[in-house]
């Protein structure tokens, strides 16, 4: 059993079971390349376009190995899990396939069309106050209510496991890749990147890029232990939960390092990305091209995977438009 | 030589001359699908995604026909137009790679983001008013002292042929369609799309699909002669111009039919795609699911072909958001 693992327990076998099991339930999603985007950055970037996979996000991946791998038992007293978003929309999507019920634990401050997209796919929503203590504090009275299977957003081994199918695809879809980078916020796509790469191409280096107003992931990489901020503000709304345990250790061990992007950097990388590729992405997953524009030593000459990790946005309030 | 021909001697050959002569320079955009947007109309929607395209639309294709099979002597005078924006983008970026002029009549009015990149890829834009009389009166003064060859946005055989090979690549890329749909301005792309289906797969409908505020060419159809408005005011800002005889031409022989929707229904079939697909959008390439999703007797049950046509958006000035 999964669950009673610790995260250096999971292997290969993990994730190439999760990717049998949510094979019907999800998109294997596109790379798109942008030669506009290459002659800025000296690189050469390849796309992978999670905003295009179900529910709108890679945590449809997570969210449906932990609802597919459940008991009878267990499944028919549901799911529930606290979320800024993406996590709650995939979790909601999967409990659906499944026919089970699905609650969720939201901050009232999350964007109207998240909610609404939840609510959508037959998620029971429970509002607290946008801080992390908040939401830990509603999300254990519900869970106690319903006696529901908890599924962290992240700092869960069968998530982890799931994320880690993401970056499979990408080794599949590309050749010869020296980098990859996603963005971090609680740490599962970066900590499910590591688990594949580490093992099946560990040459290639690992980049977390996280926005500058929530960078503790970046302070707890470069302290050697978990830092975590109470409510952080950043356009990118994915992006303000703190490490766990769990996703602390792939960080630990495997990111190659951290970079940073103020604000208005992720503005004008989400901005620049859906003027040139014509795709719409989230805030979230403009910080890995911010930092690439910004690090040109890094990045230029290399070929480097970046994960795009959604595009559920706020079509009524763009962070461009005042 | 393709100008000495009328329309009704265009052939297969000419648009698969077409396609290697313009191979190098255009993409070979993706088909995308969507669940949701499949379980809304009924239909099975197969969406050809030129806004993918280089230089963000279709227009690429004619545009690189008629810059790359000039002779060395006429490219050295260079190429000219008129355009509302993406013939305009499209041809400058193929003389661009072409290493020739490219001057462009352009409305004052065009989006400021249309009239950057003109100038980004090299173009040099002469303003004219917002209305098709200004607009022939400007470019025949800039022809007459350039020597430039005239590459009509539309009513050009060379560029007819280009525009052709978008539903030649679209018949590869997907099984057993039953309709394919576009929408309709001057028609260049409808008359393309006529010169592949009638040849390649006579049984599959072609529909054209156009603004009621800017509806000349549903109106010539049902007339039996071509209509012309002068200057109409639709958010779908590509399809203002009026048809002319060579578009008319496959427009009287090889349309199944016109249909029309509502300025609030093109911007809410726009946002619904840029929210369900995750695609950057223009307005008039919202006109045809507009119509498919207001004409469910037409489509449901069809496997459809939707020619995405272009996702050059001016980004500050959404049409949902005042």
């Amino acid at each position: 059993m999964l669950d009673t693992q610790g995260p250096g327990d999971l292997t290969l076998d993990d994730m190439r079971a999760a990717h049998e099991r949510i094979g019907p339930y999800i998109h294997r999603t596109p790379i798109l390349t942008s030669t506009c985007l290459n002659e800025m950055t000296g690189a050469q970037l390849f796309f992978k376009c999670e905003n295009f996979q179900k529910a709108g996000a890679f945590k449809v991946r997570g969210a449906s190995n932990a609802v597919f791998g459940l008991s009878d038992a267990q499944a028919a007293r549901g799911v529930a899990t606290h979320s800024s978003g993406n996590h709650a929309l995939s979790l909601s999507y999967a409990a659906g396939r499944r026919g089970i019920p699905c609650h969720v634990v939201m901050p009232r401050t999350a964007p109207q069309a998240k909610k609404d997209a939840v609510r959508g796919y037959g998620g029971i929503i429970t509002e607290c106050e946008p801080s992390t203590s908040s939401r830990e504090e509603v999300f254990a009275r519900v869970h106690a209510e319903t006696g529901a299977d908890f599924v962290h957003p992240y700092n869960d081994l069968r998530v982890i496991a799931g994320q880690a199918t993401c970056s499979a695809e990408m080794l599949e879809q590309t050749q010869d890749l020296d980098a990859v980078i996603a963005p971090i916020g609680g740490g599962g796509m970066i900590s499910g990147t590591c688990l594949t790469l580490s093992n099946l191409a560990p040459h290639i280096e690992i980049y977390a890029a996280e926005p500058e107003q929530a960078d503790d992931a970046y302070r707890s990489f470069k302290a050697g232990h978990i830092i975590a901020d109470d409510a952080p503000v950043t356009v990118a709304d994915g992006l303000k939960v703190p490490l766990k345990e769990n996703t602390w250790h792939f960080v630990q061990h495997n990111v190659t390092d951290i970079l940073t992007a103020s604000e208005q950097e992720i503005i004008d990388a989400m901005r620049l990305t859906w003027a040139r590729m014509k795709i719409v992405i989230e805030a979230s997953c403009a910080v890995p091209l911010a930092t690439i524009l910004k690090n040109p030593k890094i990045f230029a000459g290399k070929r480097v995977g970046v994960i795009i990790t959604g595009g559920n946005v706020d079509l009524d309030t763009l962070p461009w438009i005042k």
